[in-house]
C-alpha cells in the first residue's frame, strides 16, 4: 500500500489521493466527470437508502421526470436563468451518421432539433411544468414528491465528488396550498438532513439560512447545513429552499382553495448529493487513510485469520465462520476475509486504508486462549479481548466509536467558532487559524462582496439560533443587530 | 372513476389507457421522454430493489459511470456503432448566453465542445475504457460490476415503459479471465433475471438465444427471455449477452494470465429495464385496471371502512387500526384508508384500478358479527370472512393469488405456442390466434427477413432447451435441424 500525501503537507492532494487509493472514485475520460467505484458507490447507497427511509417516513413518496429540460423552461423564472442554466451540456442533434470516407461517426447536420435540449441542472421547472397538469384543488395538495438522479453542471474546475460535472443526488419537489405549510415543509427538511449527517455521518452541522446573494436562484429562502472540514474550510452539506409562488408563477400552476377561489401554489425543494462524500471523507479520516463511521461503514467489523501452517487453516477458519455467524445474528455487517492469495499484514493495512471500524485478527495462540486482537480504526488501538462475548461487546463498541467520531469532530468545529470584532483580527483568524468566524455583518450585499473580493472567505449562514446582538459591521462599521458566519469554503 | 376502453376493442388504447389512469406514467413536454409518476414508481423501486438483492447475492457490486461517452468511442467497437450509436442524443456545447434583446436564452456559439458527447445508449464502451485501467492481472478478475441509470435512444415512435427515448434500467458489465467463465456468467444472469420475472411479476418466460440479426450490437451471443402478452404478441424482457473478446479488444483490455502470458479480457454485459413495467401490465391486467402479483404489490391489502354516523367511527377506526397492527406483524404491506373526504365506493374503484391484490371493507354489522368482505383483485370475487385469523389466512391466500397469476399467464402462453408445418398455416396462425409460432428455419438471415417482411414476424429465439428436430424450413424449404419461435413482438 503506497503511502498518503500528509494532510499536513498538501490537504487537497492527501484528499485526491485518499479518493483514488481508496477505490472510491476516479475521473473518467469525459472532462469534469467521475466514476464512482464499487467501494465508494457502496459508501453511497448505504447514505441513499438511509435517506430514502426518512423521505419516506416524513411522508414523501420517489417519482422520476426526465433527463432533458427544453431550452425555453429555463427563461421562464428570471432569478432561475440567471443563477443557474448557463454553464450547462446542450443537446442540439438526435443522430449520428457515417462520414463519408466509412472510418468515422459525425453528427448528422440534418438531425437537428427545433429547440435545443438542456441536461437537467436540477429539476424545478420540468417538475413544475409536470405539476400543473396534477394540481386542480386543494385535494390535490401538499405534493410530497423526491427523485434520486444525475445532473450535469459544467464546472470547470473540478474535484471528485466535491464539485463535478455530472453528480448523484436527490432532489425534493413539494407543493402546499398555503405559505405556512411550505415553510414547514422546507425547515422540517432541514431538519431531516441535519439528523441524518449527525446520527449517521458522525459529522456536526451548523442550521443556518443564506444570504440573498448566496440563496438558490429561484428561492425566496434558501435554509442550509454546514459543515466544517479539517482544513478549517466549510463544506455546505445540504440546501432546503422555500420558493414561495415563484415557480408556480413562472409556469401558471393555480389551485382552486377550499373557498372556491384560485391561488397559485407554495413550493419547496431540497437536495444533498454525492459532495456528502467529500464532507465525509475530509471530516473524518487521518494520514492513513479512509475513517468511516460505524452506522455508515459497508463493512463494520473485518475478521483476519492468520496461520502459517495448513493444519492450522481449518480449525482457524471454522472458530471465524462461527463468530462470522454469531455477529451477523447482532446485525453487524462483518467480513472475513480469509483469502489465501494476500498476507496478513497486507489486509491490515487494505481495511485500514478503506476506514473499516473494528479489525479482529486471530492467530493460532489466540485460538488456543480464546482472545482476539481487536483494532479500533479511529483511535489505531489494539487490545487483546475474550471471543466470548464479542457479539454483546462489539455493538456498544461500534456505538461507542460512533458517538467518539462525532464528538471529536464537534470539539474541533467548536474551537473553530471564533468570534471577532475588528477587521485586523478577522483577516488575522482567517489566515492563521480558518474555521468559522463569528462577526457582525451590516446586511449589505455590498460589504458582503467587498470582503469576499478580499479575504475570499463568504457568509456560510446565519444561524437559526442566533441571539440578536447589538454590534458594529467588522468591514464597514456600520450597525448591525446580529452576528453571521464567515468561512473559507468548498 | 373513467372507465377503460376494453381490450378487446383496442388493446394499444387499452394499454395508454391503463397507464394514465393508474398513475403509473405519462408523456412529458420533452418529446419521447416519460414521467414515471410516484405509483409507477413505488413498482418500479420494488423489481429493482429486488434485483438488486439478487444481484449482490450473486456476487455482483454496483458503481457508477459517465452519462456522457465521446463520440469516438463509439466507433471502436465496428458492430457496436453499426447497431446502436445512429440515433442517440448528441452534446456540442456547454454553455447557454442570454440574447442580445434580452429576452431569452441562446446556446453560446463560443462554448462549443472540441469533440461532441453522446448521451450514453448503453455503457460498454465507456466502461471498457474505464476496465482498461482496472486490470492487470489474472488477480484482478473476475470484474463483477453493475449500474443502475438513465439511457437515451432517439426513439421515433415512443409508448410509455415499452419505447421510450429516456428509460431507466440496469446493466451489468463483467470482465473474466476465460471464456468458459464469462459464458457461466452470462447464462447465470439470464436464470437471474428469469428466476425474478417468473417468481416475483409472476410472468412465464422462454429463455433462449437470438440469431445473428437479433443479436445485441458486438455481442457473440444474446440470450433472452421472451414474454408473452394478452394480445398475443412477444415482449423481451430481459437480455444477457457473451461478449467474447470483441469489447477488450477494441479497447485494448489485456490482463497477465497465472503463466505470465498478455490475454484479451472475456466479457459479458446484460440489462432489464422500465420495460418491465409495459409486460407486467400487458401480461395480468384486465378492463378494470391495473393486476398486480402480490410479492411485488406496493400495497398488497388495503382495508376500507365503512360507517355513516360519527359514533360509529371510533369503534371503526380502532377495530381497523388493531387489524392493520396484526397484518403488519405478519410482514403484510397493508394500508389503511380511512380518508373521510373520499366515499368508499370511490375507493373500491380506485384500489381495484390499482391492482391491489386484497381489498378488505368492514362495516358496523361485520363488526357485531367479526367478520370482513374481502375481495380479491384477480378474479373478483368477494366472501365475508371472519376477522380471527386473517393474519394466518392472508399470507396464503396472497401465495395462492400471486401462483394464480402465474399460472393463469402459464396456461395462455403455453396454449399460444402453436407447431406449424407449412407457410400457409404459420401465416393463419399469426393472423388468427398469434403468440409463438415453433417453426422450422433455414438457418439464413435471408429467410429470416423475407419472413420478417411478409408477416412483420421475427424469430424471438431458439430455445435453450430445444430438442434437435429434423424438418424443412416453413419458408424456403431448405433443411432444417431445430424448430424456433416465431411472433409478433413489442
Amino acid at each position: 500500500m503506497e503511502q498518503l500525501t500528509p494532510r499536513s503537507t498538501n490537504y487537497a492532494q492527501w484528499y485526491n489521493d485518499l479518493v483514488l487509493k481508496a477505490g472510491l472514485a476516479e475521473h473518467s475520460a469525459v472532462r469534469g466527470c467521475m466514476v464512482i467505484k464499487p467501494y465508494g458507490f457502496s459508501i453511497w447507497e448505504r447514505m441513499r437508502d438511509d435517506l430514502d427511509r426518512r423521505f419516506k417516513e416524513t411522508g414523501h413518496e420517489n417519482a422520476y421526470f426526465p433527463l432533458f429540460i427544453p431550452k425555453s423552461f429555463l427563461s421562464k423564472e428570471a432569478a432561475h436563468i440567471e443563477g443557474f442554466a448557463k454553464e450547462c451540456a446542450v443537446v442540439t442533434h438526435y443522430r449520428l451518421k457515417t462520414s463519408e470516407d466509412g472510418k468515422s461517426v459525425i453528427v448528422d447536420p440534418e438531425a437537428k432539433l427545433e429547440e435545443e435540449l438542456i441536461v437537467r441542472p436540477t429539476s424545478e421547472t420540468i417538475i413544475w411544468n409536470t405539476y400543473k397538469n396534477w394540481i386542480n384543488s386543494y385535494r390535490d395538495l401538499p405534493l410530497l414528491i423526491n427523485q434520486w438522479a444525475n445532473v450535469v453542471r459544467w464546472e470547470m474546475r473540478t474535484r471528485l465528488f466535491l464539485r463535478t460535472a455530472e453528480f448523484l443526488w436527490q432532489e425534493g419537489h413539494t407543493a402546499h396550498a398555503t405559505r405556512e405549510e411550505a415553510e414547514v415543509e422546507t425547515k422540517l427538511m432541514l431538519d431531516v438532513y441535519s439528523d441524518f449527517v449527525q446520527d449517521i455521518l458522525a459529522i456536526p452541522v451548523i442550521k443556518g439560512v443564506k444570504t440573498e446573494s448566496e440563496r438558490f436562484a429561484g428561492a425566496i429562502d434558501t435554509y442550509c447545513i454546514e459543515a466544517l472540514m479539517q482544513d478549517g474550510k466549510a463544506l455546505q452539506t445540504g440546501t432546503s429552499h422555500f420558493l414561495g409562488q415563484n415557480f408556480a408563477k413562472a409556469f401558471d400552476v393555480k389551485f382552486t382553495n377550499a373557498a372556491g377561489k384560485q391561488e397559485y401554489v407554495w413550493a419547496s425543494s431540497w437536495g444533498v448529493s454525492t459532495r456528502l462524500m467529500g464532507a465525509l471523507i475530509m471530516c473524518h479520516s487521518d494520514d492513513n487513510g479512509l475513517v468511516l463511521p460505524p452506522r455508515l461503514a459497508p463493512i463494520q467489523v473485518v475478521l483476519v485469520p492468520i496461520y502459517r501452517k495448513e493444519e492450522e487453516r481449518t480449525a482457524m477458519v471454522d472458530a471465524c465462520q462461527k463468530l462470522v455467524v454469531e455477529l451477523k445474528a447482532v446485525g453487524i455487517r462483518v467480513k472475513l476475509d480469509n483469502d489465501d492469495k494476500k498476507k496478513p499484514g497486507w489486509k491490515f493495512a487494505e481495511y485500514e486504508f478503506k476506514g473499516v471500524p473494528i479489525r479482529l485478527a486471530i492467530g493460532p495462540r489466540d485460538l488456543e486462549s480464546g482472545t482476539v486482537e481487536l483494532s479500533r480504526r479511529d483511535t489505531l488501538t489494539k487490545e487483546s479481548v475474550s471471543i466470548n462475548g464479542l457479539s454483546e461487546r462489539l455493538p456498544l463498541l461500534l456505538e461507542e466509536i460512533q458517538q467518539s467520531l462525532f464528538e471529536r469532530a464537534l470539539e474541533f468545529r467548536n474551537q473553530h467558532i471564533t468570534p471577532v470584532e475588528t477587521w485586523e483580527e478577522f483577516q488575522s483568524v482567517l489566515k492563521n487559524k480558518g474555521g468559522f468566524i463569528s462577526a457582525h455583518w451590516d446586511g449589505s450585499t455590498e460589504t458582503e462582496e467587498k470582503i469576499k473580493e478580499a479575504t475570499k472567505a463568504s457568509i456560510r449562514c446565519i444561524p437559526l439560533n442566533n441571539k440578536p446582538e447589538a454590534g458594529a459591521c467588522i468591514f464597514s462599521g456600520k450597525p448591525s443587530s446580529q452576528r453571521v458566519y464567515f468561512a473559507l469554503a468548498y
